[in-house]
């Protein structure tokens, strides 16, 4: 299941980091910020259910009324293809809010891979209720399975190496948080959440501050207990990030070359090291071969794969 | 661009719907409810801002105190591959919304289809703001853009036709409003919005209601001034549905041999025919030359395909 899961990865992570970082002068931030890979729902639950109720039902579901108020029913969601399932507690919140009187119950677990045609879950309860809130939970079972899905196929890509990969900031505007949840579903580490929770610094902040030292001092200086990143586009900055100190190395664009030649620098330092840009399917298995700690995949969350569900009810 | 391309849409529309209206018994409230194709941008639009900087900004963009406070940028954004532009004033209200200092000016209008590596705005104004407002405004523009770019492929498929083709309720929790922009901006015409605003009778209500007539009856008495949809699943229903006067039928998963027989059963009614279940790209034009009025495609909004942007940057 996803937990699980995640929780293993964390600790291979860690296991993998320890010895890098013993043997270095440099202290790490970057296990500390990451370090949360079980999915719990993101606070932003309530306010995502709220809002796909507000815009689907808004002020009530006009077809309903055609079902007698006292009505009961059975559902089933079923999902049509093969999947990761995520979404579950969206799902749940979506009906406990329409009607407390709704259950629902899990044939899977959350996070687990399921053939097509699985009944996922059942529900009974009021018939109204259940088939006015039917397309708003069956959206956030959808959208989210989809991006847990697509991940899975990014973390298998990496299995057995001790590469991992990362989301990224490019997401679907107010689906954050529930993205990040699906991608670490879907087994992926969390990277920054915002702008606020690390350091990225960029060839503009560079510019800024007169080049990597400098920026990476100011940045320490001004945020002591946050993550500093650098992205670098040459060896020449790579090897200007390690002896800064920098907690991770965003490596944009190298070659498998250069990676494997980053990757050999980096192994005196605590430095991490991320490789990312346009790294596909296809070419992951030979990034992740260098060396590198991590690869960050934009299309984890800009994209969005859904996957096919439907519902079926029994009006008693 | 987009406004003008959706009122020749609708325009047409009303041409060919006008004969069949004159000559029925039945009224129809179909053209009045799908009327407003000229997109504007929604009401949800500062909130979907607002969301979008309180998740990826939060307390503040810690990376930008690198850069000077007084600093002021020129920005350029590029098109990475071709596409159908769309997200602009999202994009717009997320640098407003961060220092009203940023202007922004575009070399292209929103809805037009543009080559890849095409310049599509030019910003200047305070640095700091330009690179925190950075992501949260590309990703309007990638995921709107992909929307539209999305759609517009499967408007193209019906071009020549009567045929036009509808949105669904099958989209990204939280973004519908500006999905529906984006379906619109890319030549589709918007399905109903939400529960609230048309009667859509399925399987379940017709079974609670005790048949199609009663259904449609009960529904026009609740309802009168909605428009009335009925979801039917084969020529039977077709006709039952027809002689109730349903403002449009849901002709769901028919053959191309159905449809045409629907189209035949329909010449003399006002009503409306949309044709859906799992019709592709590939299928469109087929089901499109049956003569049915609409097909509606949940793949528009539930799957996401993100258009590649770029930013680049001078610091002065």
């Amino acid at each position: 299941s996803g937990p699980a899961r995640g929780l293993r990865v964390y600790q291979t992570r860690r296991q993998t980091l320890a010895p890098r970082i013993l043997r270095s002068r440099c202290s790490n931030r970057f296990g500390s910020a990451m370090n949360n890979p079980v999915p719990a729902p993101p606070a932003s639950l309530p306010d995502d259910v709220q809002r796909a109720l507000d815009e689907d039902v808004g002020s009530g579901d006009v077809t309903a009324s055609l079902i007698p108020a006292g009505a009961t029913a059975r559902g089933r969601v079923i999902v049509r293809e093969p999947a990761v399932v995520c979404g579950v507690p969206w799902f749940d919140a979506v009906f406990a809010s329409l009607d407390g009187g709704i259950a629902v119950g899990w044939a899977i677990a959350a996070g687990d891979s399921v053939a097509a045609d699985t009944i996922v879950c059942e529900l009974a309860g009021p018939a109204r209720a259940m088939l006015t809130g039917e397309r708003a939970a069956l959206n956030f079972l959808q959208t989210l399975s989809g991006t847990a899905t697509t991940t899975r196929a990014y973390a298998a890509a990496v299995a057995g190496t001790a590469c991992r990969v990362l989301d990224t900031r490019k997401t679907v505007p107010g689906l954050r948080d529930a993205q990040k949840y699906a991608t670490s579903v879907g087994g992926a580490v969390n990277h920054r959440h915002g702008l606020w929770d690390a350091i990225l610094i960029k060839e503009n902040h560079l510019m800024a501050a007169g080049g990597i030292a400098p920026a990476v001092a100011a940045a320490r200086r001004l945020h002591p207990d946050l993550r500093i990143e650098v992205e670098v586009e040459n060896l020449a900055e790579t090897q200007a990030a390690l002896e800064a100190c920098a907690d991770i190395l965003l490596l944009d664009n190298f070659t498998i070359e250069e990676l494997r030649e980053a990757v050999r620098l980096a192994e005196p330092s605590a430095s991490v090291l991320e490789a990312s840009g346009d790294i596909t399917l296809e070419t992951l298995p030979a990034v992740a071969a260098t060396g590198v700690d991590f690869v960050s995949i934009g299309a984890l969350t800009k994209h969005v794969r859904a996957i096919d569900y439907s519902m079926r009810f029994d009006i008693n």
